[in-house]
């Protein structure tokens, strides 16, 4: 039988005991000096990234029970780059972490069709190897209920997940997702992301949706409102560290059981050489050291 | 001098007499009977696939200013559709079509920076074609401005431009686009379009901005006041044909002097051989004359 999403996710941070989930968005010129290209070829580019988010990976994998892997990182760099995101993703299941693949996809059903075959749905391809394909993505839900739905059915099929942008940490954001005059965009958007994802069938043992939500911790009240009105979406905390997001603003987003919610940081922690001077040093041990930092500040909000 | 994206796609819409688009949304299944490929491979798929482009190119440049190609119909492919699509842009400029890549993208300002640089900025490796770089992308403007700045900037730099997200096709977009009491979203969305391309040293000689709008014609009023609110905003249409759109729902994009639009169709001519029953005959002269006939019916609109 398929595991949900959801449970595989709480299962996971069960036996790490955190909601910590790391983000890998690598920029070339941020790279540790060792492994910085030397030429000015697509290749050498792309060999670094992969280099680097191998690297990533072995440094978080013993601490938290996801990453999420940011496409257009790797987009910048064409096909090669889009190779690389796939094949680290493999990387990353292989070491036994969950993928969320933060692509953030919204077009019209017919073009959804194909983004979900490409981006969730196990490959239709005797070559491909399905370790490639994430858990989970996160997508813009703007389009309505069809670009949404040919993702919401993969999901429930092979027990993939989705997190749909309701609230980005953006604070540029607002000038749309607080549009409205009673009712703000966002609730709206809430209100949709609930009803996608309220059919029974599409609940894990634990209780969750496999129709998730991208949700930035703003002030206390409205956060908590916002959890009240979807009480089986699994939400995706963005903005962790680099964006301003503490534990205290994250705390209204977790069920009162503690379940329901994974935290995201990625700067603070992959480019933690960065911060303490390391980047010709020994830049691994900055990545595991920030990581198990992270990773132990999240720990008290899920309490599972 | 750089030549701007709006006077490049004026100039191309004059000299080929049509406003007429040809979106290339390759699906596998519906390809003609002598490309579908034999094996379940990848490669043996992206092969196909780029065959079919090319094809579809060849059978279309006489007669549109420019294509649209929709990343999310590679992406089904990965990596390997990924190339495809880049070749595919390159191939289209050889034959002299202007091309705007449908990718729909739109992320937080430090992810979209990535973003832009992989989808509209001239490349940064020396071995990168910047043939395979198209002249303007579709962005998704929901995260505000600076999932858009990035864009803008390199479209002003190097004589690109951008397409908006501001009034969908499909129908349940509107679940989201008419939100709103007094004014709706897509008509706060115009506003931000509207914003954000402003800037007189964003218009090109013909009066137009290199930040465009996607606007899907509903009735004939709204659309007529949205065409007056975003005087300087070009419009790509999308939805002509197979989703419903006609010449008579079209004109009222178009600016007075005949300018500042152009329509695109896709299905109803990239698959034009399979309502003439000749998926498995002359496939070739079912695109190019269904493309004629696309660019006849548009003539019209766009007295230039």
């Amino acid at each position: 039988m398929t595991v949900s999403f959801a449970d595989r996710l709480t299962a996971a941070v069960r036996e790490k005991r955190t909601a910590a989930v790391v983000g890998i968005d690598p920029v070339l010129e941020r790279l540790p000096a060792e492994l910085r290209p030397r030429g000015n070829d697509l290749e050498s580019a792309a060999g670094a990234l992969e280099a680097f988010c191998r690297a990533v990976i072995d440094a978080v994998y013993p601490h938290v029970p996801a990453v999420k892997i940011n496409s257009g990182f790797f987009e910048a760099f064409y096909e090669a780059g889009v190779g690389v995101f796939y094949r680290s993703i493999a990387y990353a299941h292989e070491r036994g972490l969950l993928v969320i693949g933060d692509v953030k996809r919204g077009d019209i059903g017919s073009t959804a069709k194909l983004y979900a075959r490409g981006h969730l749905g196990a490959p239709a391809f005797a070559d491909v190897d399905p370790a490639r394909i994430p858990d989970a993505v996160t997508l813009a839900g703007y389009l309505g209920e069809n670009a949404i739905r040919p993702f919401v059915e993969i999901a429930r099929e092979q027990g993939r997940g989705l997190y749909v942008l309701v609230r980005p940490s953006d604070p540029g954001a607002d000038r749309i997702h607080e549009f409205g005059g009673g009712e703000k965009l966002y609730q709206h958007l809430a209100g949709l992301v609930r009803a996608w994802g309220e059919a029974p069938e599409l609940r894990g043992e634990c209780g969750l949706s496999c129709v998730g939500a991208v949700v930035a911790p703003k002030d206390a009240a409205s956060t908590a409102a916002l959890r009240e009105s979807l009480p089986h979406t699994p939400f995706l905390v963005p903005g962790f560290g680099a964006q301003g997001g503490t534990v205290e603003s994250c705390r209204p987003c977790f069920l009162p059981d503690g379940s329901g919610t994974v935290v995201n940081a990625s700067r603070s922690v992959i480019y933690a050489y960065q911060a303490a001077g390391q980047e010709g040093g020994d830049w691994r041990t900055c990545i595991s050291r920030a990581c198990r930092q992270f990773a132990g500040e999240i720990a008290p909000l899920a309490r599972l």
